[in-house]
């Protein structure tokens, strides 16, 4: 898709989102105004709507995408305030602190919580999350697929196998914040209940939406529900808009994000112009050569365990001898911006690299390593 | 403000939001990716914030500004979450489709909500509001400034007093999704205790941001509140969040929506570059020539009484013999999108009109009564 805009040299935003976005999307932002209800925008909500579908590898008419103003954490409340009871028992796994958040938001949903916390930078075992199944009747399981203080990435579709021999009337819950774009979900096949993503991250589109899917089960809950414990968050309200305009008819509960809408259905035709499965190999392979050179630079990763070590970002660890803020100051004086760590149990030990889109797809990611090795020259 | 970015000829949209937007708020929408927590965007939405105080006419530095990912409907659910606790009796004064969503809202927070409803196209009368409060113990009344299914303005300043005279502890929320750029609201002098307004209305900026604003007492409230009844829409959660951006320190508790927040910040730039109460005036005069313009064409406007008549749009009652759909048709023919009606009561039976912002600036308004002129003379 050719744009008359090109976007201004800037220092590269290389944090795990919001992350570099293509022209055509910044350009998308700045379409003149359309009414909501709008043959334009019908079209394009229709068009955003139906690759969200894709997005999530879905082909089940029955289950349900979700586009809405917010953020990425308005799908915690969606989960709190549609997919449990008060009461309900919620197993979480958390591999940091997006995880640990979660439950926090749950517990104001009066959900009972039970969290199984992983070792710092590793997943949680499979033998844990099965006997804690066993021992307790969950409505739910949230695993967060990418928790992006650790940049640790949980084997949904094995965990999802031991909820489904385990208890199958659990609704498996995925955050898929820093995910959904970046790594595999199957979400019909491996039996995902309900995932929620944002807009910023491995979808290419500025901050503003939340944008999550749901199974018909999950559906079902949800409109079943007695008493509604959310307003803006209730899918009881959501369910029959997102429903008209993917059929090409408007409808109205509150007024969508007209311009980022506009600009989540130029990213997913970017998007979808490959295969998913294409994308996902393309963002592994940079990945693993990002962590490849900076471990040859003599920089170490967090997670240790490859196995575990999500592609749409890296931690690194600031090396012996060099003060974190300026090793951060140093790479920002090269023209990228890098994020600080914020695991509490590591803080100011590590820093975090997002490579995700048009920054994978564009060589930012080879520019970055060389300036990561001047500025650690430069400051030995 | 000069940008290089023109936008494109459109048809122009005025509908009561979202409305037009100018070249150089479009164009921040267009910014490239920032991160949340960079200088950059930080001086932004300090900005943003400081100058939201100025909107709301407040100089209470214990009055508190929030700009959140959301719609105007996430207000309703800040309300029911954070300033009235389960059980507590709210007074909604219902001037229209709005106002009832808002009661509806707070009942999902467990509120008991009296409603008084106004006659079609008319606002609550005082005497009933006085007595109503004497009668009853309320935690807070609800004032739906502008409601813009039937386009009548409510006389905030007058039920204020009315209020602080009759029951001084209750709260007083305004709903100005529909006022609050465009018709005077005085938030320190008349002790309004929460606003709420949407940034794609006269706030000139498209559609994705909840900008509300909280007097001392109901921060106050909101912080002392035992158990919160949402994570998303937490005071608790936000306000130090705005907090620190307002004092240049970024913070984190979910991704602000950079490039719209930078877009509120170009737009309260130029919307205080005069000051509020010559952008009222404006306003307010293109309205009265714009409905008086049309009553000389014959139409009928809604409502009746000029005096409740809302500045910041029109709604007027389709011409005996004409089809609705087909004026509304003709209309967006020669380049103009306006509203259907949405007040139940008489669905099918107006439509309306929005002129705030740009288009009551750059002369949209104008033009567009010469098309309702010609649309008539055409469909007769």
């Amino acid at each position: 898709m050719s744009v008359p805009y090109k976007q201004e040299e800037h220092k590269l935003t290389m944090i795990p989102g919001p992350i570099e976005f293509s022209d055509p999307v910044l350009y998308a932002m700045a379409t003149p105004s359309q009414a909501h209800t709008s043959p334009e925008f019908v079209k394009t909500f229709q068009s955003a709507l139906v690759n969200t579908r894709k997005l999530f590898k879905s082909t089940d008419a029955n289950a349900q995408p979700y586009v809405i103003s917010g953020s990425g954490t308005l799908g915690w409340d969606i989960v709190g305030a549609n997919l449990i009871n008060p009461g309900d028992k919620v197993l979480v796994l958390s591999t940091g602190f997006f995880s640990d958040s979660f439950a926090e938001a749950l517990k104001v949903y009066d959900a009972d919580v039970d969290v199984i916390t992983a070792e710092v930078g590793d997943v949680v075992p499979f033998d844990k999350i099965s006997e804690q199944l066993k021992s307790n009747k969950y409505a739910a399981i949230t695993i967060t697929h990418v928790d992006t203080s650790t940049s640790v990435v949980s084997d949904v579709e094995k965990i999802s196998q031991i909820v489904k021999k385990e208890s199958p009337e659990t609704l498996i819950v995925v955050d898929g914040v820093c995910s959904i774009g970046v790594e595999n979900l199957e979400f019909d096949k491996w039996g995902v209940d309900y995932a929620l993503s944002a807009s910023q991250k491995a979808i290419g589109v500025p901050a503003g939406l939340s944008i999550s899917f749901a199974s018909s089960r999950a559906v079902s809950k949800a409109l079943a529900r007695e008493k509604d414990s959310s307003f803006f968050a209730s899918l009881k309200k959501w369910t029959p808009i997102m429903k008209a305009y993917e059929s090409g008819k408007p409808a109205y509960f509150a007024t969508p994000a007209v311009q980022t809408v506009t600009a989540l259905k130029v990213s997913l035709d970017e998007i979808l112009s490959e295969s998913l499965d294409e994308r996902f190999a393309k963002h592994e392979k940079v990945s693993n050569d990002f962590k490849s050179n900076l471990s040859k630079l003599g920089l170490k990763i967090l997670p240790l365990n490859e196995k575990v070590a999500a592609s749409g970002l890296t931690a690194v660890y600031f090396p012996d001898g060099i003060n974190g803020n300026d090793l951060i100051a140093k790479i920002g004086s090269k023209g990228f911006t890098v994020a600080g760590g914020i695991h509490k149990a590591l803080l100011g030990k590590y820093f975090r690299v997002g490579h995700m889109g048009v920054s994978v797809y564009d060589g930012h990611v080879e520019k970055l390593t060389k300036a990561i090795q001047d500025s650690l020259a430069e400051l030995k």
